[in-house]
């Protein structure tokens, strides 16, 4: 389940963050710590939720000081309720006192967007639609948020411009038709790479699927429209559903029948979850 | 009003963040592109709200091509309405097309930050408090967040761990007094920086008072304890009210006396700003 | 066709490379050269082959100094013959003197590895099969080799191990047969990527077809092999032969109806093209 | 023999290399690996050569995961022959899995200039002449390009401009004469570097001797020319010889008495040594 | 006391000089150096002074090879008298030997500065004063100065232009006058900031005074005017003296009543303390 | 005479450093400084001395902002007097304030270096001998330190370890002998290096000559030891004292008919010069 989320990009992440919160030291903590006293703590969460991000949690410690201890009672993806120990951590006065504000940063925004995500996808679970994301992130955030949202239950989109091609408005008039633009492009990229086309109307559709789209993405259509370009579709491409996913909306939007329905929500919408670093006597 | 957002340190993130995003290659666009061809789009918003971040938004694009003319009808800080055209862009086909979605990220989630902020703003202009940010940012983004907190009507408390002093609980417990964790940081530190004191009770502002500290934070307190600290500080050190910050509570707070109001929704309850980049005819 | 070579990607680069290839100064030249003598050169080729990597060319003479300038008679991908002069650089001494040799190691590598490819192209010319590249690559130059490989008429493979999957025995073999390992797989990924399965035999070819992968590789497979695989998957897979890929043998893999011919040659045995670069009278 | 490849340099070219070839994750891996099974690998050689990088072999694995064990049966120089087991890897599938590819294609171009390089050496073994480098080299590859071919049994030129001035053409036309170069440059390099000229014709040796030349290039001369060169040199400078070096020629340019001969095609036209990496039944 | 030392952040600054010092390898070392054998060092002080750097000159070495060993006799901030052992190293011959210059440029350096601000402290010792540093630094070498002043007993000045205001004549002449300025600035910052501002006359300081400057600078001021602002600030603000701080001038300074008295030479007019590296038998 | 600096290391160096010295921003002067303000300064001199770093100190302003204008009345290696008006800057209100210390910090450590280095110069210029520097630099800072060195007039030894060998005791003792040390280092470096040996004794002195050194250094000799060696060596090797090179004793050295005098006193001794920033009216 670490996908995603390689050990050495991950710390060079917490390395440049440390420098964005440290500056140039904890003039709070430096001149107070022992560094012979440890302390322990209970992270604990206020909320209910589901919990993503431990392995982060524990490397912004561990970059301070290989020494710091974590122990998890939950692993990323477990459903957390309100109360719940989520971690012990034990270490030296300096380190816990240092780190604790960027560890809970990482996982509380990781946490509230798996969590977030994970109510999407428990409302579409008895369909075959998969919930899936966008390019819509916090830049140079997106593994942490793919990561997270992949953790709450939905599937990936592309992670970037260079692995799906997905062809807009904009590059099919560049190119004069759908057909054009797809043997263009086509002729052009790997064949280990899926071609997406966005359609507005029936009509593109219809020469998104003569063109030999792997994907067809529905763009803001009607409930009737969806239906109908499943059907017209019948299997020749994926389906997916993109515009206006809510939670009110997303079931009737399974419903129609398509295969994957991608929304920016998942990421642009959630908010942290609420957790507690509770200092604990020993 | 470009303060934090110096240019070559957000050249460098956007540097990375196309890199994220790009990966090898737009190989939706990069065979499909004609560099001759010029496209023109106009920005727009498609919900009221308060813009930030042109800058950043126009530096992607430049970043990609030197030559993308952005010109702007607002300056960030403006409110917008519904329909308002922001930005005209002007450039290649390439760059337009592969750099929409980024400059988009940056300026939709900042925008968010200080629209959200701004309604905090808004509640408590007939008091003297105003509210600051807190600590609880994106990891890697803080610069964007801190600058779009203020742009939003906000002031902003420390950057980072090494301009200010904060002293919680394990801080005071590891010196044993708030006067000795007070005295002990005091003796080190710059003269050039202050020292704030987290307090959850009454005898502990009474302390921090006597011990000198610059800054009192009431840290969770009911309405009628705020106001009971606010009357003992007596404007010997600036009052801090923090915990339990809410659009429909902030007034109350305010209404305490405090000189700030500290709060991380600010930043991690904001949602990204829903604005529209509309390719136009020429 | 500058698809893979971003500007700021390859500039970052170049500055890499200028820094191992300069270290402290260049003590031949600085002392010597006056920075208001400008030279004229011609690139010129000594062999036949296909150029490729202008644009690289040009920017290491440009990080050094921006006045300098490169005019050029072809354009990447363009078929040059002996003695034909490609581009005219005219600079100062100095940036002209320290850059020749970088600039030299960028365009005979990338000109080497198309000139390279294009015989493989050629051979395959009146088949529908395309060649394309494998990820054996020099670490850290990848996208410098497959913009070449591609300029040199062939298409790629995926760019790196994000962006299509490959499963081979041991990925197989660690959940127990191609069916399931598929089914995992598929859960997972995004719906933009596909699936490719590498086969020894006919058997695996089956159940690989049967699991529904989007491309099935015949490894190392006799001619025959080929030739009933292709018959038994019958379209319903893209079909990627590999292993053994000469210049002798492609036109025989070809006719076996393969969509698809895959060889870490192109790259890894490429040599060099021989161009020139001399200083001329004015 | 470690020489040229300090562990954190090397560290860091893996890190960059392992960011272009992983990209966002293994997606064929990381859904299928299981952390706790154990692989184990035989690292073969299919060809005859000079095995060359071990230890960056060795730190690909142990950068994604430090438990990976990798056991040598030989050492970087080693002569290596069709069949022999070179290392024996074991560790957790997904860490093998992952870095097999790019491991390999550190340690096969490697060994593939290590045992092209040592054809050259072989021949002029009787010789006194010792076969160099040039700064011909793939940028951003030169230390391991430059190990290599020190491996393989022959020496080193400079490493870049800053560490031997080299006179050309060029830089002698800007002083007006060989004599007006070397002091120009003598007056203001450090004492601790030597000056080479490359000479094209008996005067142009004559010259440089006269000036006081430390090493002198006979660049593209004849074998006759070269003789004469040597003689008339007598041992005042080092002679270098340059140009047309191929393993038909080498030994005749080494019989005219030269001390170096320098060849960019050591770097050049090496191809990749072929190797094998065989997963075995424990 | 190892406030402004976070390990990565030297790590990373050691893996550049060492870059900068090894450039390629060390061609002295390589060839010659065994791996097996062991040697020991002692650090010893030429000269008395105050010993600073310690932990960062471990780090050079452990960051060459892990398993050097440093034994320490002092701490930072020990006052040290010509003669004595301050640390003993035994470490693999390679990494001592290409190690030592770098390790001991940090901590001659680094103790020189403690040793030359610890002569201003001396001189100050019986006043209330203390004695602070500037921005006047080494580029990227500040940390490592600033901690050196901090073992040194002196205390610091801001960090840099982010933690705290100072205002000088053209701040002041941009907003029209000082209260101008501290009401523009004062309404814009965090209140976790501090206003210092630049008063050349009494006249200045009363109206900085009057706006409510935290801390009032008295440039270049006469040893009378000093005393005459001492007792008009009466305690209203911190009183830092600035411009002409001599090794004998200061006590008078100091006379004066001020509280700090900020220098830039503590840094740029140290020299580097005299240590030697002596090798031992065994 | 611009060696050394490569503007795209300088500029990478002062992007460093000004995140060094910004932090997250000029709080003293963004929210006073007035894009469309433009100021006009003389950078003046109070001290004489040689000034050195004039591009350094301009581009410390266009990494912030383009259009600041400097121009200069002087050229590296000059010589200038109290009072001497240097460069004239006129730029961005901003841009100045905000550049002013960092500019100043590289100038004056610069020309201070410059300054001290030419004292030593003059002492010696009516013999043959020439001043050197050593490997005893700041550690980051060494591209900056030698330049500055070299623009006072004196030479450079070696930039790193890896352009010149140079054997001590413990690489002797290594080896057995100097002349096993010699021929095991010899027979591997490049013939483009030089070796030099430094020697306590005439004994080694002797041994270094029949070993082939290229430089032979005394090393802490007195001076009769030296004029001794010079005679022996007697120009079969280059000649460089070291050890006790102090401005009172240079003359008598160099009165020993060395070649070469090193010392790290040149870097580590130097102080900053004092110049002056003075905003003028227009």
């Amino acid at each position: 389940m670490n996908f995603l989320l390689n050990d050495f990009l991950v710390k060079k992440h917490i390395e440049y963050a440390l420098l964005e919160d440290i500056g140039y030291g904890d003039i709070s903590t430096d001149f107070i710590a022992d560094d012979n006293k440890i302390l322990n703590i209970e992270l604990k969460t206020r909320e209910d939720g589901i919990i993503c991000g431990l392995s982060v949690f524990r490397m912004v410690f561990q970059v301070l000081n290989p020494e710091v201890c974590v122990e998890f009672f939950f692993k990323d993806g477990d459903r957390i309720k309100a109360g719940d120990v989520i971690a012990k951590i034990q270490g030296s006065q300096r380190s816990i006192l240092t780190g604790e504000r960027l560890a809970l940063n990482y996982i509380q925004k990781m946490s509230g967007i798996s969590t977030y995500t994970n109510l999407f996808v428990e409302k579409i679970k008895d369909y075959k639609a998969k919930i899936v994301d966008t390019r819509k992130n916090t830049p140079c955030f997106r593994m942490f948020e793919k990561y997270a949202i992949k953790v709450g239950g939905a599937t990936l989109h592309r992670f970037n411009l260079s692995d799906c091609v997905m062809l807009k408005d904009n590059h099919i008039a560049a190119c004069g038709s759908i057909a054009a633009a797809v043997k263009k492009v086509r002729d052009n990229i790997s064949h280990a790479h899926k071609i997406e086309i966005e359609c507005d109307t029936k009509e593109q559709v219809e020469q998104a699927l003569e063109a030999g789209a792997d994907i067809i993405m529905l763009d803001n259509m009607t409930l009737d429209d969806m239906r109908d370009c499943v059907e017209l579709i019948a299997g020749h491409a994926i389906v997916e559903a993109s515009g206006g996913v809510t939670l009110d909306r997303i079931a009737d939007i399974a419903s129609c029948g398509v295969d994957i329905i991608s929304s920016g929500a998942l990421c642009n919408k959630a908010q942290t979850l609420d957790l507690a670093f509770d200092y604990i006597e020993c």
